[in-house]
C-alpha cells in the first residue's frame, strides 16, 4: 500500500561540529519519502522554485519507488534554510529561513494519489492540511505533523485538524506549548480527547513514546557513536513510521509499535550523514540490523521468581 | 546477601509546583537504603550531626532491614539541602547547602559491615571512596557515584578510584564533565577503559544507560501523570539496581538489565511523594507491577517476516 506525503522540499544549508554542507537536499517531504520509500510506494506532493536542482533530486530518488508527479515547480525561489548545531546536536539554530514558493503553497493532490490508503500531511499551515483532506479518498490512517509557528498563529485550524486525524507526531516541546501541559503523559491525553487516537511525541535523542487511550510505549533513540547531523531526523521517523504501516497495512497495537521502531531506525540512519545520504544508501539489510539492534537495546525478561 | 551503603544522610527542604515540604528525610544514603532495602538488606554507614531527628528516622526504617550500625552522630549539624523545583522537573535549582559535619565525614566501617559483597560508595569524596575500599572485604561487586564537584576537584583520587570500582553510576551531565566526550557512547567508552566493567549513565526523566564492553542496555524513566519531587530519584535509582543485584547474587547480563530496571521502578516510586515517603509505603505488589508496566512500555515483537 501507499503512502502519500505532502511536506516541504527545500535545499538546507548545515553546519555541525564535524563539517558543512551547502544547498543539500532537504525539507519534510523529502527526508520523509527517503526513509519512507524502503518501505512502501511514496507520494510526494510539494513545491520547488525555479532555481531547485531539479535533475540532482530525480538522480537521489531515482532507485527509490518515489512518485513526484505532484511535486509542483512554481515562480520563485525555493524554501531554503540554513542552521547550525553546536555540540549539543539536540538543539538545531536557525540562522535563516527563506520560504520563497512554499509562502504561497496550494497543495493539488494529483488524480491519481487520491487513493492513497496512508496520509502523512507534513508540518505545513493547518488550512491546508485540511485543504488536502478534502481532496483525498476515505484513507485508512491520516497521520499530521505540526510545529511551534502553526500552534501559535493558527490554533483554531490546527484544533480543527485535529479532529479529522487517527494521529499526530510532534515533539516535545510542541506538545506542552499545544496542550499548556508540561507532563507529557496529560498532553497526550489532552491531545487524544480532541481527535486523534495515537499520540507520538518525538524528544529527539531521547526517543519517542506513542500514546493511546490504553497503552504507552517507548522507543529510545539509537545511541550511536557519531551523530553527524541531526537535521530530517524527526521527518525520517515519520517516513519510517508511516513506510512501516503501509507497508504491513496492520493497525493492530503491536503493529504500531514495531513502527514506532522502524521510525527510530530511519532516524537513526538519518543523523549519519548529511541531507538523506544515508537514507539513500541503507540497505534493507542494514534496516533489519539496525532494527534487531533496538530490540536488544532494550529488552529484558522479566524474572519468573 | 545485603547491601553497604556509604553516603549521605540529611535534611531537605524541598519546594515544587505542587508543595513544599521543609527538613525531611533525604540524603543519598537514605534514599538508597529506602529503595534496596524491599530488595536486600541494608547496612547503611553514614554522619548525622546532633539536631538530627534520629528517631525519625529509627521510625521510618523500623520495618525495613537496614542496620544503622554505621551511622555516626558527631558533634555539630547535619548536612542540610534547600532546593526548588520550577515546571521543568528534571532541573534542580539549590538554595542552600549546608554540608555541617558531612565536611568532616571519615567513614568508619563497622566490623559486621566489612563482608557485605556489594558495596555502593554514594557520592562522597572519591578519597573517603577509596578509604572504604580499605575497610572491606573482597566484595562481589563494588559500585560508585560521583557529582561535579569531585570531577572538578578531585580529579586524580576519582580516576584512582574507577581503577578499583566494578560499575559506576553517574548522570549524563557527570559523565560528558568527566570525559570531555558529549558522546555519551564515547564517554562510556572511555569510562569503562579506566576501569568498571559497566556504567550506568543516568539521564533523569529520560531514563538509563548501562553500557559494557559488548552490550548497551536502555530503559526509560516510566511516564508519570504525576511527579511530585524529583529529590532523590537517582539514589533510589541506584538502591533498587544494587538491590535487586543483591537479592539475586546473579551478575549475568540480563540479570543486570532487570537490575537497571528494577532500579528505574524505584526512582519512579520516589518521585511520586516527598522524601522517603513513598518509598517506605510500596509494597512487593507495587514494585512488581511496576516492573511489569516497564516491560509493557518496552516491549515489542520482531515481524517474523
Amino acid at each position: 500500500m501507499s503512502v502519500l506525503v505532502v511536506g516541504s522540499v527545500a535545499l538546507d544549508s548545515v553546519e555541525t561540529p564535524f563539517g558543512r554542507a551547502d544547498n543539500v537536499l532537504g525539507g519534510s517531504g523529502t527526508f520523509f519519502s527517503a526513509a519512507a520509500s524502503h518501505l512502501a510506494p511514496v507520494q510526494l506532493v510539494g513545491v520547488i522554485g525555479t532555481d531547485f536542482p531539479l535533475d540532482q533530486l530525480k538522480q537521489a530518488f531515482s532507485s527509490r519507488p518515489i512518485d513526484i508527479a505532484g511535486l509542483e515547480q512554481a515562480d520563485g525561489t525555493s524554501f531554503r534554510w540554513r542552521g547550525r548545531y553546536r555540540h549539543d546536536l539536540n538543539v538545531a539554530e536557525t540562522l535563516e529561513t527563506h520560504l520563497g514558493v512554499f509562502s504561497n503553497f496550494r497543495p493539488k493532490i494529483p488524480a491519481q494519489f487520491r487513493a492513497a490508503p496512508f496520509v502523512f500531511l507534513g508540518n505545513i499551515d493547518p488550512r491546508l492540511q485540511l485543504e488536502v483532506l478534502t481532496q483525498v479518498a476515505k484513507p485508512k490512517l491520516v497521520a499530521c505533523d505540526t510545529m511551534n509557528f502553526w500552534i501559535e498563529s493558527r490554533r483554531p485550524d490546527l484544533l480543527k485538524l485535529l479532529s479529522h486525524v487517527d494521529l499526530i507526531t510532534l515533539n516535545d516541546a510542541e506538545a506542552r506549548q499545544l496542550t499548556e501541559e508540561f507532563n507529557l503523559v496529560k498532553a497526550a491525553r489532552w491531545i487524544m480527547k480532541r481527535g486523534p487516537k495515537h499520540v507520538v511525541i518525538k524528544k529527539g535523542e531521547h526517543g519517542a513514546f506513542m500514546f493511546t487511550n490504553e497503552n504507552v510505549f517507548f522507543a529510545p533513540a539509537y545511541p550511536l557513536e557519531s551523530v553527524f547531523d541531526p537535521t530530517g531526523a524527526g521527518d525520517s521517523f515519520a517516513g519510517g513510521f508511516m513506510g512501516y504501516l503501509a507497508n504491513t497495512g496492520d493497525l493492530s497495537e503491536p503493529n504500531l509499535r514495531r513502527a514506532v521502531v522502524y521510525g527510530s531506525a530511519m532516524g537513526s540512519f538519518a543523523v549519519e550523514k548529511f541531507s538523506v545520504d544515508r537514507l539513500l544508501e541503507i540497505t534493507k539489510a542494514d534496516l533489519r540490523r539496525r532494527v534487531g539492534d533496538f530490540h536488544r537495546l532494550v529488552s529484558f525478561v522479566l524474572a519468573t521468581a
